[in-house]
């Protein structure tokens, strides 16, 4: 009884040998990445009696194979303390997470990560797995490969790393193996020369033969990956190659195997890097296989929905009243798990008041801030090069955009000032009105990545080893101080039915219930597809051989 | 002007979803190990006069990849000097042999290899590449990986071996590449755990990105690779599987792949034993494309057939006359490149004498006999598992065959004794006569493996650097030592048109022209597909689980 909807991610749907595979329940999806409409179902039948071929051969493509549940972290860093900055994870990263919740994963995506948040972004992602789940590891940035060994370099590694100052992939499929996942994808976007400043062997534990673990390397052993820098958006080789058919519903390595041959015809990188697939996955397992939702496992799945969603919780929509007249919303959106960009923009303005901006400042010096580039007046302006001006609240009404980065440091709630500069039409002097606000804690600076973790590797908010899943009343009372919305860009156009919850005071958003969480969570990540028509990738531009940067 | 023609190793070929790359001209094969026949060509269309689909798409299938040779080296060791005795490399190597041979690929298979013949065998493999030549090695025995090397052991290894006592399998392919190789293909039949008492980390040579480089390992990291004892066949698991898809007109990875999800429905070996793949092959290619014989690259690729013919010459027939009045043949056949079966026929005998048999003794030291297994009626009973009785020479006349193995260690020309024992009518005592015979240095014997290379890989024979490609005649004179036969079993019902050469001094068999060579190069290697009917691989029978080895 189950539907099988099939995902293409085209405009029309083409199939060249139809075998009784494709046979089942179509339905058109129209999306944005806030709102779905779905049209009627259309039953398509395809069998022997249609035709009158004696030879009718019916078709077992593993339709049996499903997950428990899909789980990614994306990690891209770009910002590093001591080496060669990098421009392409910053897109790559926010690419494939659009990716990957289309195919209903549980994305949690992280830029500029040091040692410390890279571990315990890690154990909190092997929290969210379990038996049967699907996990995947993506990881843009500097890397190396040492004696079979991949690492992962964390922003903070010193100038001459080794083993220690970096993250071990071996290491974390040995954890990931103990939750008895279903498929272990590790997706390294980063470069595989040997580093000689490292002489240590690392051991990594005994790795199972699970015969689910596929690697997706970038580049191969003892070469380098490129990203490649246009004018507007940089973007990596990988996954400018890999964008095209990660959504295809094919076998991992299939896909994979694809990209490969699709990036061996890429005159640029020719020689220089070359997809690797390191796979012993046997069953036909693909990133599209869809979710099973049977009772037995639905407690857990509940669970990692709310773990997960807990991560991903953006304040809601705030309207400030100010002594003047003036009120001004505060939105919030969340261009990854631990980049929230906050506008400003004025509703309500009393006639004699001819200019007024709100600006936001007094920003806690844990997050980090661009100061240069706060309050712009387009998100390219504020450094946030992915969310397109078409996507922005309603454009006749002109907002002020604030990037606030990484997250995963707010050790407090967050707090800062809407500032309200106006002018009244019959003085000169600009006047200014302050409003502290706090919002809560927003999106993964619930986490605490800042602090290690226990050894056993509990969670800071929500341990399985604790939790009862078939108890939901104990998750409510470990949300008691998860302040939880589930306003995102998408409200934008609702009527200001809410009374304005400003005041000079701390705001605190309302609590919800958790329990809604189990029954229709909302995919809390926002972002929008990037204006591809510029990245072609068949039209890099290169003004010369330099914008060519190794990860 | 080139015929394509599709090889289906079927009785019937059926083409579920045709497409243009299915047109062209197709013909069947009917073939057995020594002779081949054709049936005329069909020439078969497909195009968009023939349907009144407007949607006419044609189908790139990569059929412009050639290769411009195919190599494959076999090395399957089982006699251990000091470790466990393994069983199962005898019939993978064959069988594997046998299915490249099919394939077009020039093959040398070769068992029971200790250090300094491995080392060489790979020597004379690598002067076997070129630049687009397929390059495959298979190894069927013990093994290890270390820090992401593999490493295959020898016979001779000492029972703490390290890396030196080894072949490091990442040399190797660093050394192909420096040939400019088409494609690399390793087949690793063997463990992977790790050699605790290795604690050298081996750094083998920078590894280019060709993006054609493609690993099959029987297992996984750290784990084992495992052999099935049955009760007249031994036959490991990696090749059980492989066999029915190597020949499979598909990418390499995805045969590959394939192949691994075949295993992974075995049960035996779940969680033991997975097939891994890893490659970073970009371009479409399989182990079924065909070769080119484009007049540029006629030349060398004459050199490589002659290389590779010069080191699977098998002495011709011979028939000895004895003073009795008895005449024996002597016949050689192949069953690897360094295992030759020699059987003797009774083919005259005078009325006077009633039993008669013609046995061999006093052969070298340097090759290996089971003295028990001389002289059998059967070639089971010789130790030839591989050739069944069906394909031995006419069976009303009763033969003793001998198998004599390792003939890579033969440093002189094989020289070996006919005894003939026989019996008059009107005596009870047996006479002996007997018959020195010298027939040459048969098959890789001349390739005189148990020399150390030079440092700069000049084969023992043949060297590319020496022989100018475009000049035959000097290759005629590297050839002058060669005793060139095509006899073959194949052979064995020709009428004895030949005068006896025998003489009780030595035998010295014709020399052939070396020309002859580069027109008709003739396949020497003799063999036979096994009796599968009985080891069918989901009725494996197992004695107890120590019948499982790990290789």
């Amino acid at each position: 009884n189950i539907c099988i909807h099939k995902r293409a991610f085209l405009c029309s749907l083409q199939i060249p040998c139809v075998t009784t595979a494709h046979r089942g329940q179509y339905r058109c999806q129209v999306f944005n990445l806030y709102h779905e409409a779905w049209t009627d179902v259309a039953t398509v039948s395809i069998g022997p009696n249609s035709i009158t071929d004696v030879s009718w051969v019916e078709v077992d493509r593993g339709q049996g194979i499903l997950s428990t549940d899909k789980v990614a972290l994306l990690i891209g860093n770009m910002n590093y303390q001591h080496h060669t900055l990098l421009s392409a994870p910053i897109a790559d990263v926010h690419k494939l997470t659009n990716l990957l919740r289309q195919m209903d994963f549980k994305v949690v995506s992280l830029l500029d990560l040091n040692w410390q948040e890279m571990h315990s972004a890690v154990t909190e992602f092997l929290l969210l797995l379990d038996k049967g789940v699907y996990g995947l590891l993506y990881f843009a940035g500097h890397g190396y490969e040492n004696y079979g060994n991949s690492f992962m370099v964390p922003i903070d590694a010193p100038a001459s790393y080794t083993s220690e100052h970096c993250l071990c992939v071996q290491n974390i499929l040995t954890r990931m193996q103990e939750k008895e996942t279903g498929l272990n994808v590790f997706l390294l976007d980063m470069c595989r020369k040997r580093n000689l400043n490292d002489g240590a062997v690392v051991l990594p534990g005994l790795i199972k033969v699970t015969a689910n673990i596929v690697f997706g390397y970038a580049t191969c052993v003892d070469a380098e990956a490129y990203e490649v820098k246009t004018e507007e958006v940089s973007s990596g080789i990988f996954i400018s190659f890999l964008k095209r058919r990660v959504c295809e519903d094919e076998k991992v390595t299939v896909m994979l195997d694809r990209v490969a041959e699709d990036m061996g015809r890429c005159e640029i990188t020719r020689g220089r890097q070359a997809l690797e697939l390191r796979s012993n996955l046997s069953e036909r397992r693909s990133l599209t296989d869809h979710i099973e939702t049977s009772e037995h496992c639905s407690a857990s799945y509940s669970v990692r929905n709310l773990q997960w969603a807990v991560a991903h919780v953006l304040p809601k929509s705030l309207y400030l009243q100010f002594d003047c007249g003036v009120k001004v919303q505060l939105g919030f959106a969340a261009e990854f798990s631990n980049v929230m960009v906050v506008y400003t923009r004025i509703m309500e303005k009393p006639k004699e008041i001819v200019s007024c901006s709100a600006q936001l400042t007094d920003f806690p010096e844990d997050v980090d801030i661009d100061l240069k580039k706060t309050n712009q007046e387009s998100l390219l302006e504020a450094g946030g090069l992915l969310l397109i001006n078409e996507s922005l609240p309603s454009p006749e009404v002109p907002s002020l955009y604030t990037r606030i980065r990484s997250l995963q440091r707010l050790k407090a709630e967050l707090t800062f000032t809407t500032c309200l500069h106006y002018t009244y039409s019959n003085m000169d002097e600009e006047v200014q009105e302050r409003q502290q606000v706090t919002v809560g804690k927003p999106l993964v600076s619930k986490l605490k990545l800042h602090e290690p973790r226990l050894p056993c590797t509990s969670s800071s908010l929500l341990s399985c080893d604790s939790v009862n899943v078939a108890e939901c009343s104990s998750l409510t009372e470990a949300l008691a101080s998860a302040s939880l919305s589930t306003n995102t860009w998408s409200h934008h156009t609702q009527a200001s039915i809410d009374p304005p919850t400003s005041s000079k005071s701390t705001n605190v958003p309302e609590e919800t219930d958790s329990l809604e969480l189990f029954t229709a969570p909302q995919p809390l990540v926002v972002s929008k597809s990037l204006p591809h028509s510029h990245v072609n990738d068949t039209k890099y531009k290169f003004r010369d051989i330099y914008n060519f940067h190794s990860l």
